[in-house]
């Protein structure tokens, strides 16, 4: 593994931040039904903007126009699977990044089955809980529904799998992140439990590695800042309330406050 | 009917509180498009854990590993319905309860049909408003939308007859909710006004039903410990603030802030 | 152009939010998957009463029920499409207005055909941003996604023509809304730069359009006091607040909060 200090990633995502709110990457989501309103709000809270075109024929014109694709298997329907099935090799076939968020990968199988087959589409990024890796590495996890009965720990060996064979930055989220991808690794700390008792806030992970990415350097940095300013923002919103309907608020509330003096002074980077 | 003493009914519903909060049901939610987000984020708030399994093939296989199955008509398409035809059997031959809301049944004659299809599936309680209900069992309600042109009152033959011809509980949510199922009766005068004024909070009982069942003692004390935990938060959220926005983020805070004694100083179980 | 003064529009907009409080609209809302939360809480924040209902037999049948429909296509699928086709003019058999939210139109050809074709069922009014009324009056405007990339004085020619083809009131908004319709003409300086950052606020705009249609004396006043009174909740939403998750909150608390004083206090319609 190539040596690389914190001090550089923190650098690295300040001026992802700056460019991101700069550049105001337009983030097409195709995701789960619940998360959809969620999901927008944090993109806009953080500087990106969202949009969310689900029609087949549309979703390949569209991921060709945005910055980035977001795809999240959390609700799967058969309309759906068919705009990601043309979606991705649009986006692909111009140049833009896209980020699979494998939802509740491993106890159902017809999302697993097909996580597995668009995961060799090539994803600049896989964002998921320790289970769904180690599912959709091909390996048994202890996930039931959406949340993971595995520890990041237990998913490193999956995600470094996944990471060599597929070219995409691997986060596996969870009290600390882990983040593997181009031959770098690393852990970040930021982020609070409070995170697990608003439905959206994982999904939200997701969305916000597909606005970094067009402003990233790369890969691996997209997905350190992504794991740094989300759990700065939880850690933000933790500290102002303790139960989960104005938590939810303040999350939003904080994405909007990131600044570069914030990630400097909060951001915890740790040796993964 | 049996009698029941108020402060059995109290007890009952602390100690289902107490084990909701250790066991946190899984609840799979079969329900509409507009509430999906509140219903799991007050699913979380109380302690239990939501998912939504839409896809057909999902839904037969997430019905079984679930603790208990929410089903609500609200926004029904061509492929939910499939979804539900096929989660309630899964449900059933695992041995796990579920719920029927029947969101807008009577003046919409599709969900109508499908609605009183279903109710001879057994749900192990059924969740509406007066006109709901009404119409569910037959009789002619005079609803608006998703709305209640009924009193609670009007209801109660139609909800004890329902319950006595399918063995749900009955819970007939208003300004006093009325419950009957077992050869019980009660009714809680818990809530607010405000309750109506933030949409899916009538969905989000349905939900809290879902997840009190796997931990219940008895179908009907699942029903009062609904109406009474919905109630209460309901009731601390309108001390907190009169103002729908702000409302409904104090109604997710209370739910997590809920403990026995609260329970105990505020439930308000009255002659039904 | 007749001459209004701008008096009078306050005078006929303070009527009309009393006229919808009292008789709190029922309003069938087709719209996209991502706001229909958002726009149900902001419908009942305001006064009225919101219904989706989305399956194409039941969309028919409940078109002639409401007292107004909502048609926005920001997230259009085949299944929507049918719902839509059914319910115009069931809506209009009935004698029911409507109106077209033409979200995301122009870059998106799906949707811009779609659009293109249903303007021409007679909307008693049409919501969108500069880009999507150029969009949709057959120019080319500069819209990215969701958002406009024209100014609102761009579109006053094709506001006009569409406004003088179809018989709608156009309502064009952004930093000042431009209102044309019945041979008037208008502009609203209220509002604030904040709802842009919130999901769904625009899409909001379409139902509260929706819900003022029934209750108004014209479609032109309709689309005045839709402008005048979702200005307004943003403008005292932004005194609350400069955070985007607070302020989601605070425009619902303040539609709330509306009545006649503030209005007349706080309306600033100006010279178009």
């Amino acid at each position: 593994m190539r040596s690389t200090t914190h001090t550089d990633l923190v650098d690295e995502t300040i001026a992802l931040l700056d460019g991101l709110r700069a550049r105001r990457p337009l983030v097409h989501c195709l995701t789960n039904q619940v998360v959809k309103a969620f999901t927008a709000n944090t993109l806009l809270a953080i500087g990106a903007a969202p949009a969310m075109v689900e029609h087949p024929a549309e979703a390949d014109e569209f991921a060709a126009m945005a910055d980035a694709l977001l795809v999240n298997v959390g609700t799967l329907d058969e309309a759906q699977m068919g705009a990601m099935r043309r979606a991705i090799p649009s986006a692909n076939r111009a140049g833009k990044p896209w980020v699979l968020d494998p939802v509740a990968v491993g106890p159902l199988s017809l999302r697993t089955r097909f996580a597995r087959e668009i995961v060799e589409l090539r994803p600049a990024m896989v964002r998921g809980n320790a289970s769904e890796i180690l599912a959709l590495a091909g390996q048994v996890g202890r996930g039931r529904g959406v949340e993971s009965g595995d520890s990041p720990e237990a998913a490193r060996d999956a995600a470094r799998e996944l990471a060599a064979r597929t070219g995409a930055a691997v986060l596996v989220s969870g009290a600390v992140d882990f983040i593997v991808g181009e031959g770098r690794e690393a852990g970040v700390a930021n982020g609070h439990i409070l995170m697990t008792r608003v439905t959206g806030v994982g999904c939200a992970m997701g969305a916000i590695a597909a606005a970094c990415l067009p402003v990233a350097g790369s890969r691996f940095a997209a997905a350190v800042a992504t794991a740094v300013l989300l759990g700065i923002a939880g850690d933000l919103a933790a500290e102002r309330t303790q139960r989960p309907g104005s938590f939810q608020i303040a999350l939003l509330d904080a994405l909007d406050e990131l600044d570069g003096a914030i990630v400097r002074r909060r951001a915890r980077i740790v040796a993964p």
